[in-house]
Order: structure tokens, then sequence, then C-alpha cells
């Protein structure tokens, strides 16, 4: 296992000043352990007290705020909410003032896996090491805490001051979450098991919305908490949309090379299904020198920011991850 | 056919001045109508143009917004928008503004519907007098349909301006959609199915968030978008709320009495499934009894504001409504 995406245990509860105090030369696998710890300790606060009685009696299900919790606080990586810190940072702004919208990437992504694995869509019985959200509490509860937790990401993110900051980020996550990207992503993912060819277009099309437009959204919350300069804000998101696609690249290969008990889901799955794929595509050496360029792209792209230390070591890993 | 509920052509685009235009005495069925008109017209726009690329490569699958709009432009009553524009004509404010508020208030309603209909929830087959959207274009579809409807909703709610305004909406309608109510409220009703005991109180915890707090906020956003006074915003979504459960009870009188053809779904599934029902615990002529207690407390709430009277109008036909 990489050093970077350790194990998932915290001895006490992080706060976001620890970013701040981390040293500029720390490894960047401290680096993403903090985000890690912090992310995790915000979204274990923020589903707490949902099922508490509230306003016109409203609570939340004890089942289904056990299956939001389930798959929620399951260990990840928490990539796409390390990426919302650390680009607030980058634009010299407060770290505190993006941590709504790192934990409301977070819910839209594990939305996302609950939807995908379900026996309608990619039938998975494992994610993230554990029994899929639909294997445990059956498939109505897996549909409604994928709707709770979309829901709970606006809630989150809308959180975000001041006010006027939190309405711009509400409306580009919804946009990377909606039809025209993640949604619409999957849509044709699905399609493309079925088609008759695959060109890497094709392939690009799906992954640009699939996968890189939530990477890409979240530098994007990240500079916008931040209230960095409009050029920062696109410089960054296109950082996050490259390092997306080089993400999925080697989320392909993983699928190909990787051991399931690190890569904590099925692999060998994509190609048993005649599902579409880089190395399936471009084979496994040029699939390496996509992910790269993506990598030499996203690097590029933050060179105009003062401190670009921690995102292009963040970039490196994602090209040498083995889970 | 009660005249307020009639058939849903539009001779012309309508705009959202026709509100504002309609007399003071203009009869409930030709503002609700117009209410209508306004909504839907806004609904085709919005949807219309999904498929184009975007930023990024961004577009969405024809597919996917055939199903989006197959099932939000669907003929409709579109009575939680006509609450949200006609709280913000109560409250003396500029109903362009709540526009938005009201058309994701009518995406929320739609994707709960598809999702609801499910083969892993109600599993119906028929819908706003048409089949259900998984029964045209598959689960998979429609799983994604509502997924992408619900972020859809978002993304037009931060369309309100000002921006202070669109994030408080924003968040008020994430409560409102979130695990506490409108996802709790599906979960416990899923589950009052195989329940061996029922009470009105636990009907009443279904509805108050299944049903009621999506009337409630319309009330409340529609006050919000045309920035009353903290009082007023509270009356109306109290009114909301009220209106809600009564609705909820009529709704389930009509699923006892009423025709198919009329109601546009399959009625007397609640009791074949052995749901839980007002009129099944309470009898038919004590549901009556507290719908109209419902619709008085309802009518109560409004009677601060300077013009409660199409609110009013609009409670009766609540109460008297046919399909």
């Amino acid at each position: 296992m990489s050093p970077e995406f350790s194990s998932h245990v915290e001895s006490e509860e992080p706060t976001v000043g620890d970013v701040a105090n981390l040293s500029p030369d720390a490894p960047v696998a401290d680096v993403l352990r903090t985000c890690r710890g912090i992310v995790d300790s915000e979204l274990r606060r923020l589903t707490e007290f949902l099922a508490e009685p509230g306003k016109f009696g409203r609570s939340c299900p004890a089942d289904l705020k056990k299956a939001i919790r389930y798959s929620l606080l399951a260990p990840g990586k928490r990539l796409r909410p390390a990426i919302v810190l650390l680009a607030a940072e980058a634009s010299g702004g407060d770290v505190a003032a993006a941590l709504p919208a790192a934990c409301a990437v977070e819910m839209i992504h594990t939305y996302s896996l609950i939807h995908d694995d379900l026996p309608a869509m990619d039938d998975d019985d494992l994610r993230r090491g554990l029994p899929t959200c639909h294997r445990v509490f059956g498939e109505a509860m897996a549909i409604l805490a994928g709707d709770a937790l979309l829901a709970l990401a606006f809630q989150t993110v809308s959180e975000t001051r001041p006010l006027n900051v939190a309405a711009e980020c509400c409306a580009a996550l919804a946009s990377a979450a909606g039809p025209e990207a993640l949604v619409g992503g999957q849509v044709d993912d699905l399609a493309s098991e079925t088609a008759d060819e695959h060109s890497p277009e094709q392939l690009q099309a799906i992954h640009s919305r699939k996968t890189a437009a939530m990477f890409a959204v979240s530098a994007r919350l990240g500079a916008m908490a931040a209230q960095a300069p409009a050029r920062q804000i696109t410089d960054l998101e296109e950082y996050g949309y490259a390092l997306g696609l080089a993400f999925q690249v080697t989320d392909d290969l993983l699928d190909v090379q990787g051991k399931e008990a690190k890569v904590g889901k099925r692999v060998g799955k994509d190609s048993d299904r005649g599902k579409l794929t880089y190395p399936g595509l471009l084979g496994e050496a040029e699939s390496r020198r996509w992910a790269k360029d993506w990598i030499d792209d996203a690097c590029a792209r933050v060179q105009s920011l003062n401190n670009p230390r921690r995102l292009e070591a963040l970039a490196q890993t994602v090209l040498e991850r083995d889970r």
C-alpha cells in the first residue's frame, strides 16, 4: 500500500487548522492524511444528529441514517474533498471556508457510488472494501440513501459563507452533478456496454463527465470558497479536470492489474462486462502515457499560483497510486 | 373534472406577468391555469437545451433528456409551483423572482415520483396518466433521470436573485428534500406496509415529511424570493404545511373513491398493499373532517397578509378536488 493512501484510523479529532499548520515541505502522504482526517470528522458531525426530531416533526428514520453513514463514512481516499481544501490553500484563502464544499463533494461522490452499484446499473457487491449499500440495506433503502446524500450535499454546500459565494458554489456543484456531467456520463457509460464500436473520443466523453467534472468542480469550489480571483478559479478548475482524466486512466489500469483486497472493489469487472476502458482500447503502455500527459497538463495549469507545490505532489500520487 | 384542474392545453406562451394581470377577483381555476402555463413554459425552456455540448465537452445524452422531459413535462396540476408563485404574490413581492424556485419544486416533486414508482419501491405502472418512467425507459434510466432532476432543481433554484436569497432558498429546499423530510417520509411510508400496527400519529409523521414538507417549503420559497419579512415567511410556511397535510388526506380519499382515468394513476393501490391511509385508519367521514380542519388552519395562517384571498381559494380547491 502506498503511504499516501494508508489506513483509515484517526487518533484524535483533527481540525481544519491542521492543514495550515503543516510545513510547506510536508510529504504529500501527510497532507492527504490530514485532509482525510478533517473531512471524515466533519462528515461524522454533519450526519450525527440526523435522527433528532426537528421543525415540523422532521426526523430521519434510524435505518436511513444507518445506510447513509455506512456508505459515507466507509474508508475512502477522500481525494475529491482533499482537492477542495488544497485548492483553497493554494489560492491563499481560508481553508476552513472550503470545508462545507469539501464535504458536499464527498456526499455527491458517495451518492453516485451507491446508485452506480445498484442491480439495475453495475450490480456490484463490493465497494470501499465492504458489501455495497443495497447488499446490506436492500435496494429501496440504497436508492433513498443516495437521494438523501444528494440533497444533503446541497444543504451542506449552502452553508458556505458569505451567502453570495454559497449560491455560486451551489450552482457549480449542481451543474457538475447534473445531466450534462455526472449523470450524463453514467448514462453513456452504461450504454457503452452494449455498443458495437468504441473510440478514444467516446471514452473521453464519458469520463470527462463521469469523473473529471467532479474533480474539476472540487478544485473550482475550493478556489471559490477561498474567494480567489476569477483567473485562478479557472486555472484550478482546469487542473482538476486534467487530474480527473488521469485518475480515470489509473483507475482502469488498477482494474486490470490491481488486487481486489487493496482496491476495495471488484477488479477485472469492467473488461468482463465488455465495458469501455483505457487499457482495453489503447493498451497499458499507451494508457500510462495518456495519464502522464494529463498529469503534466494539470501541473502546468497551476504554475501561475503562488504555491502550487502541494497540488503538483497530489497530481504525482494519482499517477503512482496502487489503490 | 373540476374546472380548476382542467386540460393541459395552452394556446400561447404565457409569461409571469400574466399572474399580476389577473383581476383580484379572478376565479381560482383561472389563476391556477395561468400559473400552470407559466411553469410549464419555463420547464420546457429550462430543459430544451440540455443536449447541446457545453463547457469541458459537457452534454446530456439524448435518451436522458427524453426521459427527464417525459416525466417533467407530463400533464400535472403544478400545484406546488403555483403555491410558490401565489405566496410570492401574496407577500406583495415580484412574482417573477419566484419562478426559479417554482420550477425547482416541480423538479423535486417529479424526481420523487419517478423514484417512488420504481420496482424496488411502489412498483407502479401508471403516473400522470402515462406509463411510469421506468416502464418506458428502463429502470437504470429512470433512476438516473430522477437523480438528474434532483441536481437540476438545485441548479435552477440557485438562479434566484439576489445571490444571498438564492443561497437561503437552496438551503431551505435541500432540507425539505432531504433525509429528515421527503426521503425520510418515503422510508417510513415503505416501512408502514409491513408494520403490524398503525396509528394516526405514525401516518402524520409520514405525511408531514413526505407531502407537507414540500408544500411548506413551496410557500416559504415564494415568500423568500419575494423578500417578505421573516414573520410572513413563517406564516406562509405554516400555511403550506397545513395545506400539504390536507392534500394528503384528499389524496388518500381519491385513492378510495377516484376513477383511475381522472386521477391519472392506479387507484385503490394503497389499500390493496396494506399501506397506511387516512380513510383506512379513520374512516371517510372522519378523514374529511381532518382535511377540513387543516384547511381552516391553513387559511388562519395567512390572515395577517394584505391579500390572502387567492391562497384561501387555493386551499378550498384542495378540499374539493376530484383528481
